[in-house]
């Protein structure tokens, strides 16, 4: 693999949470590995009044083993955002790094910021010519969310791209950094035995699940302001569901992979009888193991009169050829039996029952479980004959483990991001339109459910969420698969 | 499932091994099952004289546990089957029996003689009116080989004919028995997910392997008048490919599924070009971890300029629209790394390499494992994503191991074999027409290879046989699965 160019990373919200507990702790697997540019530097910028060596420090805590020829490259500059003129500071600081690092002037900014600086910062930059690609490249990795709804997003982007082209941007969608949603191509696309079958003729229906076992923690504050529409379905679990549903890229790379994403967002059958496809829901107190679990309005932040959603099921189509009245069910929630992030292509049955006669215990539908996290696997369910006299069927499955693979670790999203940003790879980034399209999908749902007289579903901790989500599939004769129990009543059995 | 009627079941061949060691354990299995007719006895034929107490007590040496009220069924009669006027002795006995057992004049007769009899035995009961269905079934059980070439197995079918209709025929080919042979017939039509892929538009090519560890130890004598060809390629082997390329049956009963084999045996492509489609092969003397094995020419009863192959390699093709130019490897031999039988999908490259410039180490061709016997089970290799940068593939296996069914044993093939002749269900018996079939494409290579001047290639015990075997997938750049290395030289590495 060829290695990136030299380059300075310049980390904004240097000071926060992100920087500690992720990047900078990728930086330095990768530096483990071997993987970052010989000329490399961090400059972190925050509001906090730090040195150098300060920083450090802050920044060594999370690191294990000998840190010391990686901290050294570690830099910190207190800097305010939104003060113009501060940002001279910045572009002398980094003349004097470039000089030092031997950098060739390429520069990746990083905004790790609350989202109310993702308009100002870029502008700042611009203003001070730090766009300018005359003497070496200039990239923008920008944090999520991208938007509060459509209107804002759109008006995001078109802030920035006054200043930016889009192939200088990298919006993060962390999980399109996982290594089992980048599987998804590999195994769709190296293999000649799965993608015949990826298509209306044999799916009945897909599901894409990513349940939580926690509740909002401490972040209830926060997360009452967004919600799981807006926290996990407009961005990561419609990038999923546009990986699983897209047709074959022409090459593999950043065009022409998204190029394919957003033709399957630009597919998606608007949302319009809502009560019919969605269903809202918010945990309730519950008893699990004997202890008593609190509900989502009493917890810290959250005001006790809330409708956030904490809890969505919906059923969307993509209407092209491949999908023809294949539904795709999106489910995620807080308080589930498990963390867990699945996809599930439910096959149909054989068209013809030749043993249907035989069999008091007819096979399952075929099931192909795609696993993301966490024991990152596949799963294939099919039916095998029962030993014995006759031709009884009966369900069973093979498995894949990913920790099988001797020698292998499955590597944090954000090391693989940030190694892609230096090579300039936006393949795993969100590019502008899919996100406005993401939104575009999302946003009439997200005003039909702040009326305050729509449907909101409670259900209680450790369920799988409301009766509603399982209604919403009974209709077509379809269900959930449910890797765990409930906890509240059944036990934790779990499985992969 | 539903009981078999009353009968009498008389095995000609009584005082042999097949009797000791597979028949009478095998009723005596399914009696523990409850699987036997509420009224049922056995009468055992043969030249020694015998009495019905030192019959069974002859028999119990092979039981396990309280067989008493099985035995107990259990009868004798000495009879030279050559000697017209002995079966009525057999008559009377029967007579007899029938009062005794109330068995409704239901009778099989199961010929576990020397081939010579297959003749003789059925006139004979014919001629005494054993045959006579009026006041109940008669059934004929005739254990292989059935004929040495075309010529015998005609003449064979014929004189039986005569007496006897088809459906009164239960020809054993214990491979049929299998409980994996008959999974695959659940494998492919009870899913919807394989038998799409099913076809020359996917398969590449397929492979048949039986593999024998061990040599022809005591069995020199016999064997050198079969060979490989007639000991396990036409019969067991073709029977299995019948199986693998067959089209869905219309029901699934005798006349369908037989309907659906015969007509891939009409469809072989018979050989012409004999040097480039057939490998035979000799095993020779060789060291296997320190120990010299000795060569087929020096076992006993083996003449020591013999010609009889201990190995055979073949490409078949099935000349219709499913299978259209994808060949069949059919391989067994004596003296191989591992006693395995299997049959081996192998898929056709994803037709356009996506990740073809990321990466330096491609996947294999998906392969489809159906293991039939030791660890019967299913394995599927493909290919994922190796964990971390980049795109490289690499292949991986999901397997299934029918010994992880929970509270499951794989029956022996006589078992269900028995069982279902009882229940009048002849679909695992290989039916007059399919094994004449089998002999048409067997017999002129028979021939061919008879010539003093044909080739015939030596191997080294514990290898995979004759390098020409090799040789012959290489061609169209094919190579055999070796699920275990060679054990003169490699080691005992084996795998599903």
């Amino acid at each position: 693999m060829s290695k990136p160019d030299p380059c300075i990373l310049v980390i904004f919200g240097a000071s926060g949470d992100l920087t500690q507990r992720k990047l900078v702790p990728s930086l330095y697997k990768l530096q483990q590995q071997k993987l970052l540019p010989e000329s490399f530097a961090v400059l972190g910028i925050g509001r906090t009044q730090l040195t150098d060596e300060s920083f450090r420090e802050k920044m060594s805590e999370t690191l294990e083993g000998d840190a010391s020829s990686f901290i050294a490259k570690l830099h910190y500059l207190k800097l305010a955002t939104s003060v113009a003129r501060d940002y001279l500071n910045l572009v002398h600081r980094l003349r004097n790094l470039d000089s030092e690092y031997h950098a060739k002037h390429n520069i990746i900014f990083y905004l790790a910021t609350p989202p109310s600086l993702y308009e100002i910062i870029p502008k700042y930059l611009a203003l001070h010519k730090l766009n300018d690609e005359s003497l070496g490249w200039r990239r923008l990795i920008i944090e999520k969310p991208f938007g509060y709804d459509l209107q804002s997003a759109q008006k995001l982007n078109e802030s920035i791209f006054k200043d930016w082209h889009e192939r200088q941007l990298y919006r993060i969608d962390h999980y399109l950094g996982k290594e089992t949603v980048q599987n998804l191509l590999v195994f769709r696309f190296a293999n000649q035995i799965f993608e015949p079958l990826w298509n209306h003729n044999y799916i009945d229906y897909v599901e894409v699940t990513s349940a939580e076992l926690i509740g909002v923690e401490k972040r209830g504050g926060y997360y009452d302001k967004s919600g799981a529409m807006r926290d996990m379905v407009q961005n990561h679990l419609l990038q999923l569901l546009g990986m699983v549903a897209m047709e074959p890229p022409a090459r593999f790379d950043a065009v022409s992979v998204r190029n394919e994403t957003i033709k399957v967002m630009h597919s998606l059958r608007p949302i319009s009888d809502f009560d019919d496809s969605v269903v809202m829901g918010q945990y309730t107190s519950s008893t699990i193991k004997g202890e008593v679990s609190q509900s989502y309005r009493t917890e810290i932040g959250v005001p006790e009169d809330s409708r956030t959603e904490t809890f969505v099921a919906l059923k969307a189509y993509v209407d092209n050829s491949r999908w023809h009245d294949v539904p795709f069910y999106i489910r995620t929630g807080k308080r589930l039996p498990s963390r867990v992030s699945e996809v599930v292509l439910h096959f149909k049955r054989t068209p013809h029952p030749l043993f249907g006669t035989f069999s008091s215990n007819p096979v399952e539908h075929n099931q192909l479980i795609i696993r993301i996290q966490p024991d990152e696997g596949i799963l294939l369910k099919f039916g095998l004959k029962v030993p014995g006299g006759g031709f009884e069927a009966k369900s069973v499955k093979m498995d894949f483990h990913y920790s099988d693979l001797t020698g292998t670790k499955v590597p944090d999203a954000y090391e693989r991001l940030l190694l892609d940003s230096m090579l300039g790879d936006a393949t795993l980034y969100a590019r502008g339109d899919a996100v406005e399209a993401c939104w575009d999908f999302v946003d009439p749902i997200l005003k039909h459910f702040a009326k305050k007289d729509s449907a909101l579903h409670g259900y209680p901790c450790g369920t799988w969420g409301p009766q509603a989500a399982d209604e919403l599939l009974a209709k077509q004769n379809h269900v959930w698969r449910r890797p765990c129990k409930n906890l509240n009543t059944d036990g934790d059995f779990c499985e992969l």
